[in-house]
């Protein structure tokens, strides 16, 4: 049925920043009970990606196999496993897993808080884990699915393709989505159309909002913001603040939108961003994964006298990865797949990386049996 | 019972931004039907006023008869007057008012958006009421109670020293203390120990907060925080920023406190307060009433990456004036009126201004018939 | 443009309980301030009209002209009036109204407690204004619209015909969906297959819901009930409990559905939906409005040990009008006219309550100038 | 400092339901890396003991050990303990514990519903351990803390008494009164005066009620109710339920209370709470612990036409446990301890039994080394 993991392994790895991605063998690893081996059919090149190449993240635990999000099928299964959404998953099944692994469920974050993504004992496959520990990560011909990992089927009806069109972004923007608690028959603005922007589109769109509008550039992806169910889209480039802040009140009766959503990554999105949305309403900034510098504020015009909420959103859990798998499963007339405009085998990866630094792609297929 | 309301009734007026308060003298209303006429017992001097003088606000129709919140005995009605609380008010009545009025009830930010206080119609007594329309201010011996106002008994057991005490700081601490969140065992700082700050301390206090913090000066202040509830104060002179953050911490198993509440009108305020809570947790902003100028925040590192929550609070609704009431009525050990240090005449509110400006006094208590 | 509305208007009276319909001409109105006269396209003859015809709802003054939730073509206003979508209306416009009127804004009901719905001074057209004070109800000609009713602009591209289908089943609906806080990707089970069940469904669907069931009657419904959305469709008649019970569980998982909307006015449903509702689940009780009965429920069994939570819905506020209209204008796809399957003239009114009554229709649509 | 446990341990063991309790001899267990020896000083028995000794809860692994909320001293620890409560824990401090344990944090309840309660692996100290695995219960010299439980320090101003006096009644009542969402100056019935009920007064009214009523029995509960914060009471023999639904409107401006509280364990209780309560409010049922058979309600009168929220309420989390140690240090002003009006030894826990059952005593305290 499939091409069958042998003993010997290949992987790309990150040695360390700024250092070329080199392909490395690995063992077969043994499975402890409930660990499983997924043979990697694709996972992605993210803008994360970008940002550990460069060495942006505290904290990461150089060599790395990257790769956070990714899918293939059950190579082998030591015991049972029941997938976290409600299926027992055998050998042969097509299958994705939550990256975010470790949460502990018994810290204060965990418990007390109820803010799991801030949970310290968190780790992530392809960004927190080292290579010294094994295949954690999914520029991998195959991956160590630990005890404890959050499995699922991918529904038959999804292809792989879509899966890691939507990725991490799509797990993101469900998160992001959520938060901004916007229902059916509300306006939406998307700042930035990169994977996680794009995803959160198409959700919001998906969610019943009767406006959405979204703001970037360059122009190709503007189109396909449009694709992914925005009514109108603002390049940044070919538009002046003043300009969009116009477009965007009078599409809403002179109130701005209920909700704007920031995935740019850029100090100057949220200083905009807080003048787009409404009084009353919703900024979700959920782009800053990195430090990209301080931005200015007027409390008195900008959120007291706005009565505004400002929610920043970090990470996901797991149920955000089933409503993501259940959301691709529902939509596939949405081109999840156009999100990772070409696919790389592992030997392309420093190209890879390149090109979405370069943002010729929004984001890489990653084929590792290519 | 007490002095009956002649025809003729003294007033002190605001003539203009900047210019001396006046007496004048205003006839006796007419009462339309459902209006009331109020003998005022106690009003107030609060920060806003100090704001109308110096012409801080926009649009207000000067000149006015300010004091927004007040207290007296209701010395007319024509028709029935259905109070807020479920009573049907009499005259000789000690009562109160809900000092916003002509708040729509139909337009979108009352309706669709469920924001009253941003209803453009909204207006409020002292302040958006021209003394050209008549008694719509406490510094006066009456005050018209037009049809519509929201209007309650003074519980028996309430002192209108101590309702006035609490005042306008205390409706706004009701609502700030709505949208923090803050449930019993929380833990809590409030920035600012003016009166908007002192109020919101007890109530964090009465909601079952099992740590209540405060930043402010000066000394006498501080004192009465304590007083009000606080278990720790810190003066901003005395202590810097640092020495506040690792004290918090110190606080809260290193983790920040769960909410902060922004009472304090300061822009530096804001970018401290974003350090001093929890990641997950929730920061109030509600002390920027008028524009005091810009802050710098680090959306990676104070918002997104910590998952925090910003609020804006702005202004009051009906349901916080009766919570205020009835916090009134089931907590006279909390010394309220100490807020309210010293009470003047109508002859000495230039003084009382003064005395405010300088923090002389955290807020001056007005007898218009001293 | 359109037939002008002359002096005379006819209008179809529910004289008094069971007794026939009749049509009566009224004069033109005059229009106070504020209001406008609208030229009815088309009403609704719904399930409460039916209840209002056997007297079951407490305090109707009859007579009454029934049809509460209508559309048409702005005759004539006096004045200016700014539409709550906000738009500003002009004569000529096709507009729609929201039939409920006079919630005061002022009460407990609307202020402390925020259930307008609740309010006691509210009052609905067609139900609980007497047709002795002249125009309130769709059954007519043309219809009054009060100064204060909330009016707002019919899409271009939403059809008279879509609008009136939806009507006041959507209405309510959007409420349910609302109170029901079903997010994307959850599940839900609908009982009942009326205008109100049809309208839930299809909103449930479109806020993205993965699993849409539903039960209920006749056959003819539950095939309207799958192009409105549902994944599956039980027959009431043709499946016992236990059978239903099991195919739910059998697609959630063994969990039962995150939530089951009520909208049979079974005293049976309720019985049977605390069943088929998941642990930690809701269960949004709507289709209530009159009293069928009392229901018996565990409460160890049902609501305790499962952690339930069980939400009353009553009536639907202007939001809820506002989303009805922009779910019509971006959901042509859905067949909302279907649910209304045949056009009644003014004299044929007493054969749709009898249609309505026997089942053979969903609801009626009324053309009074047919 | 204290008695060393020694390497034999007496403890009280049910053996099968209806059996008489038998003190047998425990060897001291094996500590696993993380694991603890608490030295009990303070146990209980409430309503749930008298419900194992009958047999009424399901798949219960006789013979146990029963006893679920206990304090101790830390005789040993094998390795770092770290509290819930943000402390290092050391042997010799005052520690308390979670009974709920090995709720795994993983499965669909835990990860994707939010119910943590309701998770299938979840266990309880004291209810569903087996004696045959050790020393899993309170009635017992010393208690096993196996590796994860949640346990933190007992302030050192929270007496040991005070602490089983609130016990799993105050554990349970925090988790309702965070699920009743009473605010500051809400009003409050609850229906019950037993361990729970008598909590749920004390936290209502800590957590600001403005009116706080209950109703049960006998007398000596209704006077204890009183000193826990009840404004007024109902004897359930005394009164009738026209005059308690009589007085309670008379308290609340003809309306009912904000919520209701079910913490009675009566089938007849759910019919009346339905009654008194508001329109708009809130219904939280939380004593049908076990099967006390059907209720009958009205869905159109009590809950459709009311829009009325009624919410199962089942288990605690960790976070209610760590504010129940938060509420007993800040609030020793409550008699906590008078809840638990007599202490037994080890040796006369069948009387203890007895004398619950009859309602001699609301709670036993338990001193294992007595």
């Amino acid at each position: 049925m499939y091409l069958t993991v042998t003993t010997s392994i290949l992987a790309a790895v990150m040695p360390a920043p700024r250092q070329p991605i080199e392909i490395r063998e690995f063992p077969r690893p043994d499975l402890a009970p409930g660990a499983a081996l997924l043979r990697t059919s694709r996972s992605e090149v993210c803008g994360t990606d970008v940002h550990l190449w460069h060495g942006r993240l505290a904290g990461v635990p150089y060599p790395i196999i990257p790769g956070h999000v990714s899918a293939g099928v059950l190579e082998s299964i030591r015991g049972r496993l029941d997938g976290l959404d409600g299926h027992l998953l055998r050998e042969g099944d097509r299958a994705v897993f939550f990256d975010v692994h470790r949460t502990c469920g018994a810290c204060r974050a965990c418990t007390v808080h109820r803010t799991p993504t801030r949970c310290p004992s968190r780790r992530v496959y392809g960004i927190t884990d080292s290579a010294r520990e094994g295949l954690f990560g999914g520029w991998s011909q195959a991956i160590y699915l630990e005890p404890g990992v959050g499995v699922a089927r991918l529904p038959d009806r999804v292809s792989m393709d879509d899966y890691i069109g939507g990725g991490c972004g799509l797990l993101t923007a469900v998160h992001i989505r959520e938060r901004a608690a916007l229902g059916p028959g509300g306006s939406v603005l998307v700042q930035g159309v990169g994977a996680v922007g794009l995803c959160a589109i198409a959700l919001c769109r998906l969610a019943g909002a009767s406006t959405v509008l979204a703001v970037g550039d360059p122009a190709s992806r503007l189109a396909l913001a449009r694709q992914m169910g925005a009514d109108e889209v603002f390049s940044l480039a070919a538009t002046t603040a003043e300009e969009r802040l116009e477009a965007v009140k009078n599409r809403t009766h002179g109130e701005g939108v209920d909700v704007v959503i920031e995935a740019a990554g850029s100090a100057r999105a949220v200083e905009e961003g807080v003048t787009l949305v409404r009084d009353g309403g919703r900024y979700v900034i959920a782009g800053h994964y990195t430090d990209v510098g301080a931005s200015t504020i007027n409390a008195h015009h900008h959120i007291n006298r706005k009565h505004l909420e400002i929610r920043g959103c970090w990470g996901s859990e797991s149920r955000h990865f089933l409503e993501a798998i259940e959301t691709l499963e529902a939509h596939g007339e949405i081109p999840w797949r156009a999100i990772g405009a070409r696919t790389y085998p592992l030997a392309s990866l420093n190209q890879a990386l390149e090109d979405a630094e370069a943002m010729r792609i929004t984001k890489a297929l990653v084929d590792p049996w290519a």
